[in-house]
């Protein structure tokens, strides 16, 4: 813990360098920086917080909480292994290390990644349903393996966990995708808080979290529907929740050994998961449609946003010789360098068809096409260039993180979808009347010049996308200042279980009441019986009487 | 609208009345003044409120959200009618007011309130089950007599109506409790926000605002139990649930044929209270148990809790003279102005066998049994005094007002609930370990000084109560915030249609997918027919080839 004297001490420096020479200007604005000092102090219960293993976008999106919680005077501690892509200590030299070591070699990780690739890319396309789904199933397989492997790494470190046990943590901070952070925090005993874009189907928001989630509205994610579905599509959805979550059920098996096996007694994932003190999701009702949601889900989608910063002076100029017409963004992500020959000669021909500039980030060679208004970039200030006031769309593959910025300000997008959440992400744009969808495998140089010419030249998706933008702006508090409002909360209170819902301790069948309705439905049958019995008895008495006295008449 | 230029002169004068003999802190002061003025303009679009009648609590409930939106410069006017009990434009002179005709004397809503006093205190322990049901729909349908009579007081006023439509009001700020303000919404298309503390059994949350409700975790307001559940509890709780859907749904049919005639087209009540932009129900997770919850759904538990001020000199004294001991603040509410002989004799007895001073607000005869530790008062400073560091506990009847401002100080309760929903709340506090309850009808001398004892000297009871205030206080923004925050949302987005769930586009039996499920059931039952009878035939015809084989061999 960071004592309050240290804050004191910090508040007098400050108090000191006043003096009477400043002009009136430059105290008031001492005074404010003094009064947030101030309140700080009063609101921040400075605190140790253990960050979990991850890469890739899951660490960009962790990133931005972690600095802000830095800044607010917290020591952060990163868990990172040998085979890490995206973390460098060097880099990031404000957060703590802890390095474990890993059975796995980064080609490992790359081998996996690929094979992931090529299934998404041309697998999908070619095989049948049930090959798919064995083939899904065998991927899943191997990173749970993977992951387990990780989560072993460090387990099994008897120096670093003593280090850790020691060190007294007052909250580990996660994303889920990595498995082995809920198995860690009960071994270390401390609460522990998500970060989460999604698992598919929202399997295990649902089945663990307990998120609430009526297949008749909520989409699951990656099913590409709509929270408006007609009756097959509602059928499709029942279907597409009950095979992944039969799918989830039967991956997270592997989870459930280790974890039985690593805590000396028989628990499960899921129930593990389920002690999550709180969940932030990464998505908001800009991107996502309005769903039942829990008081421990917090939904801060867009967190990595910020406001844009000036180009460098070669690209501004560029973007200046657009004029009226201005600029169009390009990139696939940073995980697609190369394309066919045939494709980029598609793609480049349909942006020359333009009057816009365009900005294409490609790493590959130099398509044949290429027309004088579109410049290829190795890399692009991708958040600048979508604020920046010259830009009239964003030509995406719709990753969380980029759809998000053109969120953030307002630019309708040209969805190209490749793999993953991509096509659904971008499924969610068309609904909301921000962004047109070409399918990658089909799209001809027209299709994606008309698409672009859609977006451009009818007003409706600049609104449709400024909309977006103003339902994310319009907020009691960024997702930033939200996600470290409610670490620190944690913090504070030692957990956030005043926050978790009953549900957790109910099985399935009590869930559902499925106990208490038979016997419901049971007893109302029951009565209905005896009275109706009771009326025929009644009948019969009475017709008896009436033919007995007729008889006698 | 207010402009933007009054704002800006404002800010003007603000500026103007800086000059160099200020000191530094002034100007300090200052700055800050000034950049909340900028905030503010930046983040308010001010508007023109129209309040729904209400009254009583409900009214106390919605008037410190309406002061600070007339502190950030919206207009704010208020329906009234001749019978109104609280609102009197005199004491509120800040509002602007439309009164409005009703055909009911005072004399009639003070009798029907009687009779239901009656029922909740006499007949409710008296009557059989079918008894209290009949006498409840009768009061219930007597209720919402009354209720259409209002409404139909303002629709049928043409002149007023002309004028509410002249005005173009931004946004309708309800208390449903009141009905016919979604009705108003509806003929002036202005949207509209619900302040509510909560239906019978959460039917008109559950019902018409799609608020999702497991009957397994989610107790039914006013049951009686907690999200903790026995079988045999969760079964009652399903069975209330189901009881009161079906009364209400019978008394709503009364408002649907109102609101179909006004209309001129069939609709319904619950349909239109489906529409309202957003709600906010007057409970949090310090006095609630967690819940599903939707993201129009705001909980503004405390809305009108403050800090304590100092007491009156005579009353300061009184309560200094208890020493370490402290105080006892007891009341049962403003509707309560007198009880029998007994109980009051009961009550003092009981008063006078503890060693704290206590603070008794009762109108009625003084009892015999007054002992020299306790003093009566007309009227007591209820939060001020509970805000007081001398306070160990608070004796109350448990409605929620009182009962949220002890929540709000930190201090345990001894509740003695009378009726509606006063026995739940106080179910609430006990589940949380901060209150214990005395039964009002079967309450002896012993039973309210062991109570007392209990909750003053066993200290889980002030650590659950101070713990329930660190949670109330312990969240982004304070409940008025939050709503203020909400109200000026749907201003500035001409409505919160994008935080609506699509759950009301839906049929009952769409939304449970009772469609889609049997037919989900009979396509698996069909192929493992399929399958069997394949299989079957299979068999057979190997069995006969085995058979002729055999046959010829």
């Amino acid at each position: 813990m960071i004592t309050q004297k240290d804050r004191i001490q910090q508040l007098q420096t400050a108090l000191c360098s006043w003096h009477a020479g400043f002009g009136i200007m430059k105290a008031a604005q001492h005074a404010v920086l003094v009064l947030c000092a101030l309140c700080a102090m009063q609101e921040v219960q400075c605190g140790k917080i253990l960050v979990w293993y991850t890469d890739g976008s899951h660490w960009m999106n962790m990133k931005p909480i972690l600095d802000t919680l830095i800044e607010r005077g917290h020591s952060v501690t990163i868990l990172f292994q040998n085979a890490s892509m995206f973390i460098n200590p060097k880099e990031h030299a404000r957060y703590d290390y802890h390095l474990f070591n890993v059975s796995m070699e980064m080609s490992e990780v790359v081998e996996f990644f690929d094979d992931f690739m090529y299934f998404s890319f041309y697998e999908l396309d070619r095989l049948s349903y049930p090959s798919i789904g064995w083939r899904l199933h065998q991927l899943l397989h191997k990173d749970a393996e993977l992951g387990i492997r990780i989560c072993d790494g460090l387990l099994r470190s008897d120096a670093l966990m003593e280090k850790l046990k020691q060190a007294k943590y007052d909250i580990l901070f996660t994303d889920p995708i990595y498995p082995g952070s809920e198995l860690l925090a009960e071994v270390l005993n401390v609460p522990f808080v998500y970060s989460l874009r999604f698992s598919v189907a929202n399997s295990m928001e649902r089945l663990c979290g307990q998120l609430p989630a009526p297949p008749s509205y909520v989409p699951g994610t990656m099913v590409k529907l709509t929270d408006q579905m007609s009756f097959s599509e509602r059928l499709t959805n029942s279907v597409f929740y009950l095979l992944v979550d039969a799918m989830y059920r039967s991956i997270w098996t592997q989870y459930d050994q280790y974890y039985s096996e690593v805590l000396g007694k028989p628990t499960s994932f899921c129930e593990l998961m389920g002690k999550a003190d709180m969940w932030f999701i990464r998505t908001y009702w800009d991107f996502d449609y309005p769903r039942p949601i829990l008081p421990n889900f917090k939904y801060i989608g867009g967190v990595h946003c910020k406001p844009a910063k000036p180009l460098p002076k070669d690209m501004e100029d560029f973007v200046q010789t657009s004029g009226n017409d201005g600029i169009v963004v390009f990139t696939l992500g940073s995980m697609i360098t190369n394309l066919t020959r045939e494709k980029t000669n598609i793609i480049a021909s349909a942006l020359g068809q333009i009057p816009q500039k365009v900005l294409w980030r490609y790493k590959g060679e130099r398509p044949e096409t290429l027309a004088p208004n579109t410049r290829l970039y190795e890399w692009i200030p991708q958040n600048d260039l979508l604020g920046h006031p010259k830009t009239r769309a964003f030509v995406t593959h719709g990753g969380t993180n980029g759809m998000y910025e053109a969120i953030y300000h307002g630019v309708p997008m040209v969805g190209i979808p490749l793999f993953a959440d991509q096509p659904d992400n971008m499924m969610h744009m068309k609904a909301k009347g921000a962004a047109v969808i070409m399918d990658y495998s089909t799209m001809q140089t027209e299709d994606l010049a008309e698409g672009l010419r859609a977006v451009i030249n009818d007003p409706s998706y600049k609104a449709n996308a400024m909309k977006l933008s103003k339902i994310h702006h319009d907020r009691p508090e960024s997702p930033r200042d939200e996600a470290v409002f409610w670490i620190e909360h944690v913090i504070r209170n030692k957990g956030a279980k005043h926050l978790r819902v009953q549900a957790h301790n109910l099985t399935w069948y009590q869930y559902h009441c499925l106990d208490a309705f038979p016997i419901l439905i049971g007893i109302v049958v029951l009565v209905l019986i005896l009275v109706f019995q009771t009326c025929k008895f009644c009948c019969r008495k009475l017709c008896l009487r009436s033919k007995q006295k007729k008889k006698q008449e």
